[in-house]
């Protein structure tokens, strides 16, 4: 059964008080710290309907300056959210650094009231838990504080809270439908919530079971696991985490070094190819919106090696309505103050969208590596955290494709002195780009580890050789056609 | 009948070829300049179901940078969206500085369809058209270019549209209900189209009604218009508009200096008054959160009149799950790129629930009118756009407070040196501060005239004497429960 990670005796009256007294203060000196620290905290309050959890998070909140946290209370998923991976509407949510959320209950009701109603099978439950425990991990190792609560009352409590709350027309309508099932369905319930917590209890993100019977009781429990885990996350701060070893299948990949890039296409068979494909293309953009299939592109290479219009030659085949171009440039302070993922969650396209993204999300392991934007524990995780990313996009049925668009350094160099000498085009270069290809050989080592790494089999890199453009455009749009074709016929 | 702008005869073949070419050039050095001069625009593309809004648009963006644009397409109105005011679906969207939008229809299609579909009454319409004159009026003073476009076909071309459409199992879909439903009605539908393209057709965003039997003279019609509205963009930008004349009724106000700050309360009779009136708030939220009415709170004050702790008084009583504290600093890089009430607009609280501003919107005509972050215009036309802001949470239903919490120069002084002078309060001071206090003659002339403008019958300002903080609190809690119970019975 539950196992009670607080298992401790109520204390008596007095000495209650003075426990409650002593950890509200500790909490107050504290949010200081997590503020000076910039650790984001995610509490999440669990637990059965009726047990309390809104009015504790009230309680906890008191001893907190408004500035520093937010409340969310998930309601029922909306369409939108439906129409997106299952980790987004959490994801999506994660607090900044330096503040709390409190979250009125999340995945763990979501997940586990599917499950109950069968509208999850055995299976696909199993891998949302695996996508929990994934989730939950990057926030801690990526330097979240998550603490989560499990509020625990008996059947015949919750029974007696439910009538009581029926008998006030005041109070009548926070009985929900759920809770009415819920204690109808205990013994069930009991089961199922005992294996998630079990199979979610992990040593960064444990579950504190509270016993919530009595209220001064509950808050003493929650306000004190609170503070000590506070307590530890300061201490641990900005410590290196293990790196995983990798679980998912790749594919062999060439290193840069290996590619030859002569590879060409005449005018006359480019414009052929290019009006055969766009076509194409345009037609199974229409089939994809009505099977409701989410497609993902990322483009990531070379300064100058074409990026920009390779992206044109696809979205000029599309309908404007059905996607979306991300250009990505450094993240924002409030994208910077969250998981280095979050702003790509944010920007995942709906069933039946594309989104294309002008560089991605595998700035972590280039620029942000090479600069020291990031450390090297951070780097050096981040390509378990971008398999498993993909992976999710994956299950939930998107086709993801990536390209590396290839040039040689004389091919750059030769680019970027047309820039610099056509007025039209010298905006497009910066001192930036010059700096960065001074870096050339530590982006290829990059580069090739990063292929190497993150070529999974749900998600592999293809190479656009694009010294001559035509050709890279053209191989673009035929694997873009040909990754579509097999998930929508 | 539809006064079509662009009142010109198709040209012939090689005129038309060429016309397009040129303005397609034309488009594409624009937008550099757009960029440049940091304009954000605006095109909205309204019209008849099957008109080829979404065809034209495709063939617009091929001329502009990916990251220089965005299209949306807006879809059926979301549960979430319809607990809130109607034009925050639309404020929430605007783009940033720089950045072209293109909507695929529009509040236009929204609110004549609800009018059309009887689901407005012909007030409420006329009040709806209201509102978006004004919200694209303050888009227009705000900098914002807005072109808006009506795609118009004949009611035959549009039935053979349909039945051409129809005939393909590949793009059947793309008709919709409501096209059937206009194409039936069309004459109906003509006169309310008519109607509101007159109501809303303003100097500074006019209509372009485009003639969209043939393709390509639609496409030279839209690339035409825009880029002479881009031209007449780059040529106003940054001009003064004129002030409009206040239209809203005003409660008389005192000035600052005319209020006594002596009164105080006893700290008994400040215990037993605290708890009836947050227990009676309590009760309150409870039943707004039942009735579904929202409402909003805002707070200003001088540097340490006590807003926090009164703030706080309020939000003990509440369900943390019903209401946000909303703690207002300087806007980021992504607020500061569009339109100042942006970021109000998008923390307007869903009904049922209630926000609560940490100062803000009224920074406008306070810090930024004195620091010089805005222009005077710009703060000038403050007053009104924010009388109109209130208005149209009013109009909603919102239940609007606004606080400003009142103290002496004396006694700010005092408190600053206990903040300088007391470890654990150190943090709330800063230099800063001591900078505002020097100003303080420039604040209060400002902070009078702010609450002259602005105390508008539906939204009056609240002044809370909080020499002594504990009369301050009780005085916001009671004018909060007043004000709500006149709402919720």
């Amino acid at each position: 059964m539950l196992n009670n990670r607080t298992m401790q005796e109520m204390p008596e009256g007095a000495e209650l008080k003075g426990r409650i007294l002593a950890a509200r203060e500790r909490l107050a000196a504290q949010q200081m710290q997590i503020k000076e620290h910039r650790i984001p905290v995610l509490v999440l309050m669990e637990g059965w309907g009726t047990a309390g959890k809104g009015r504790i998070i009230g309680q906890v909140i008191r001893n907190i300056d408004p500035r520093f946290f937010n409340v969310v209370s998930l309601e029922k998923t909306t369409e939108e959210e439906m129409r997106k991976p299952f980790l987004s509407r959490y994801f999506t949510k994660i607090p900044e650094a330096g503040k709390f959320l409190f979250l009125d209950s999340g995945w763990m009701e979501d997940v586990t009231g599917l499950y109950l109603h069968k509208e999850l099978g055995t299976e696909a439950y199993e891998v949302r838990i695996e996508s929990i425990r994934r989730f939950e991990r990057q926030l801690t190792d990526n330097g979240y504080l998550v603490v989560k609560f499990f509020f625990h009352i008996g059947k015949k409590e919750q029974r007696k809270r439910i009538n009581s709350l029926l008998e006030d027309i005041d109070t009548e309508w926070r009985v929900s439908d759920s809770d009415q099932w819920q204690n109808r369905h205990y013994e069930e319930c009991m089961e199922v919530y005992s294996h998630y917590l079990e199979m979610t209890n992990a040593p960064s993100a444990p579950w504190y079971v509270v016993d919530a019977e009595k209220k001064k009781w509950a808050e003493l429990q929650v306000l004190e696991a609170l503070a000590e885990r506070i307590d530890t996350a300061l201490q641990n701060h900005a410590l290196a985490v293990p790196l995983l070893q990798n679980v998912f299948p790749l594919v062999k990949m060439p290193k840069l070094a290996e590619i030859p890039l002569d590879a060409a296409v005449a005018e006359g068979e480019y414009k052929e190819e290019l009006n055969r494909l766009q076509e194409r293309l345009g037609e199974l953009h229409n089939r994809l919106y009505r099977k409701q299939v989410p497609v993902v592109i990322a483009y990531e290479g070379w300064d100058a090696a074409g990026k920009g219009g390779n992206i044109k030659r696809i979205t000029e085949a599309l309908d404007p309505r059905g996607y979306e171009v991300h250009p990505i440039a450094s993240p924002q302070p409030h994208e910077k103050a969250r998981h280095y993922l979050w702003r790509f969650w944010s920007r995942v396209p709906k069933t039946g969208h594309i989104a294309i993204f002008d560089r991605s999300w595998y700035g972590r392991v280039m620029v942000e590596r090479l600069e020291g934007f990031c450390s090297e524990n951070d780097w050096k995780r981040a390509y378990n955290e971008i398999n498993e990313f993909e992976k999710e996009l994956a299950d939930w049925g998107a086709v993801i494709i990536k390209f590396w668009v290839q040039i040689d350094k004389d091919t750059q160099l030769q680019r970027f002195e047309l820039r610099q000498n056509t007025p039209k085009k010298r905006w497009k270069i910066t001192e930036e780009d010059w700096r960065n290809r001074e870096k050339w050989d530590a982006y290829e080592a990059a580069v090739n580890e990063m292929i190497q790494k993150t070529s999974t089999v749900y998600a592999p890199w293809h190479i656009l050789e694009s010294v001559d453009k035509k050709y890279a455009r053209i191989k673009a749009l035929r694997i873009v056609t040909e990754e579509i074709e097999k998930a929508v016929f």
